[in-house]
């Protein structure tokens, strides 16, 4: 016979997965009669209180915790963490869990407030994003025994898990595409610097480069805005020769660009094919539409919230790769009607 | 002489604001060093650590709480909540303070998790989005005693300060717009119901377009996506005779009826006039470019923090109401090039 799921009770008893996961776990925020009704029919169903994976120790909080120590002007300014950030809370509404979110102004402060955190057991674990080049924070992690998810390329320690993206596969993709339509000369609008995904996807992008294409990428760094995309497309453009194609980190960079070609004196595709490194709503409104790699942030979000339960239910998870973006060719390479 | 403030501080020292705040509050984060240095110049320039809204109680637990009782996907499907929630995050950023977020699966759920959070002192206030008609949460906050900031209209109660929208300016503003192009016969796309703020905006917007048109505004619902906003605009045009111009809620489901506008078998403007009540870089890249309300909720986010702040330190505070939207007129109207 089939273990019974959350699932299973949430929908016998006609309440949602997550006020199953509330009364289960014993937290507030489920009414006396509410909570009965759902113990009654878990027992029913034959749910194994005592099983793996379903006792929760008494001391847990029934919270995450996100350390975002990025500038104020950052977390405004950048669409993809607010997908991130949307697509993290509706995985912990799945499970009824409260996210801790701490702000701290720099990085001293980001590696107290996970001591604070760890010494008060104020959450249960914690996912770690924008993984810096020899990033402080794991070896911490590690000291504290703090479950923890660590979103992108690391080795494997004790009590943190890594969600990898599969950069490599992408940047094949990328340069494949832009090699059949003829393009030589690549650049790079790269959105972020020190951080462990950019800097990996640009020396990636690079080597792709070189060995498929035989040139050398050129790259600008950009602050995600509208005006640093166009700026630092400026730039690019400066080159001699200049490229023929641009890569960009993110879509708001590379819509800008296309959106205010006429300002940068170039026809997109005709004098420069664009390409987003994430799709959005604002890749395909825009005319022309921009090609870009499709993958879904919110899942990726919710991929991480899951393997860190995982991860402090039965005190070990396996790595987990996920699968890599999707190449969507539009008009902006010249790649698609 | 000037009272110093944390950004004479901050200046002086060379450190964030909120790094001067976490130390002038005495919370972790800070490096003894940095804190003591901190506290020098605090002390030079005259800083007054036991004036009123300085003082912050040893029980403070420098966090402010957030119940978002919305089921997941919508939490996913709409930009505005995102953006507020960025503008959130970066204005507690400034302050050093931490946010915490519970997302409850139902109305039962939520009113629990303030009665914890009150009985376990674990925010120090708390900021409540989506008011609702006839909303539980005003009076149990009010017996909790727990400090709040309401967004919407409410009558003003002991410890729970009101931030106010300009609705009926705004109201004002789009009918005189579409009046003066010519339109009689309205729209309104309405992205939520049950909500405080969409109703009362629908209520207005019917009002004036009676008032100054001698018309019937017609109305649609619709879930905030773009194939919610394509449907939605489809039942519009089914009208008879249709309207000429349509206010959508938000940029989404605007920008989406803009972009299909040929499955609609519309031309924007000629026969259908486009209007936003959200102005975003959707609005601006999209051809034709959407007339819509420009204001960034990103600021409405800082001043609730702000009030919320007054209100936790002083324990009063006024009501706030914020300036009305300001109209953009572009293409998708006619109303500009």
């Amino acid at each position: 016979m089939k273990r019974p799921t959350i699932i299973d009770i949430a929908r016998r008893v006609g309440v949602s997965k997550a006020a199953v996961s509330y009364a289960l776990n014993g937290r507030a925020g489920v009414s006396a009669a509410t909570r009965e009704r759902i113990l009654d029919v878990a027992a029913q169903l034959g749910w194994d209180a005592a099983g793996p994976a379903r006792t929760p120790a008494a001391d847990r909080t029934g919270t995450i915790g996100l350390v975002l120590a990025r500038p104020p002007q950052q977390i405004r300014a950048e669409p993809s963490v607010v997908h991130w950030m949307a697509g993290l809370e509706a995985a912990l509404a799945e499970y009824g869990l409260s996210l801790h979110l701490a702000l701290p102004p720099d990085e001293e402060a980001e590696l107290g407030t996970y001591r604070s955190w760890a010494a008060e057991r104020r959450v249960d674990g914690v996912i770690v994003t924008d993984l810096r080049t020899e990033d402080p924070r794991v070896p911490l992690l590690r000291e504290l025994k703090l479950p923890a998810v660590v979103i992108g390329e690391h080795e494997r320690v004790a009590n943190v898990a890594v969600l990898r993206f599969a950069v490599a596969e992408e940047v094949r993709a990328v340069v494949a595409h832009l090699a059949e339509l003829g393009h030589r000369r690549i650049g790079h609008v790269q959105g972020g610097v020190d951080l462990e995904h950019t800097e990996r996807r640009s020396a990636l992008l690079r080597a792709e480069v070189r060995e498929r294409l035989g040139t050398d990428l050129v790259k600008a760094e950009a602050a995600v805005t509208e005006d640093g995309g166009v700026r630092a497309t400026w730039r690019l453009l400066a080159a001699d020769p200049p490229p023929t194609a641009i890569v960009y980190d993110d879509d708001v960079t590379a819509v800008a660009s296309v959106a205010r070609a006429a300002e940068l004196d170039v026809r997109v595709p005709a004098d420069l094919a664009v390409l987003s490194w994430q799709d959005s709503m604002l890749c395909r409104v825009v005319t022309p539409p921009v090609t870009a790699l499709s993958r879904d942030v919110e899942d990726d979000a919710a991929a991480a919230v899951h393997l860190l339960l995982e991860l402090i239910e039965t005190g070990a998870a396996d790595d987990l790769d996920v699968p890599p973006r999707v190449l969507m060719p539009r008009a902006s390479t010249g790649g698609a009607g």
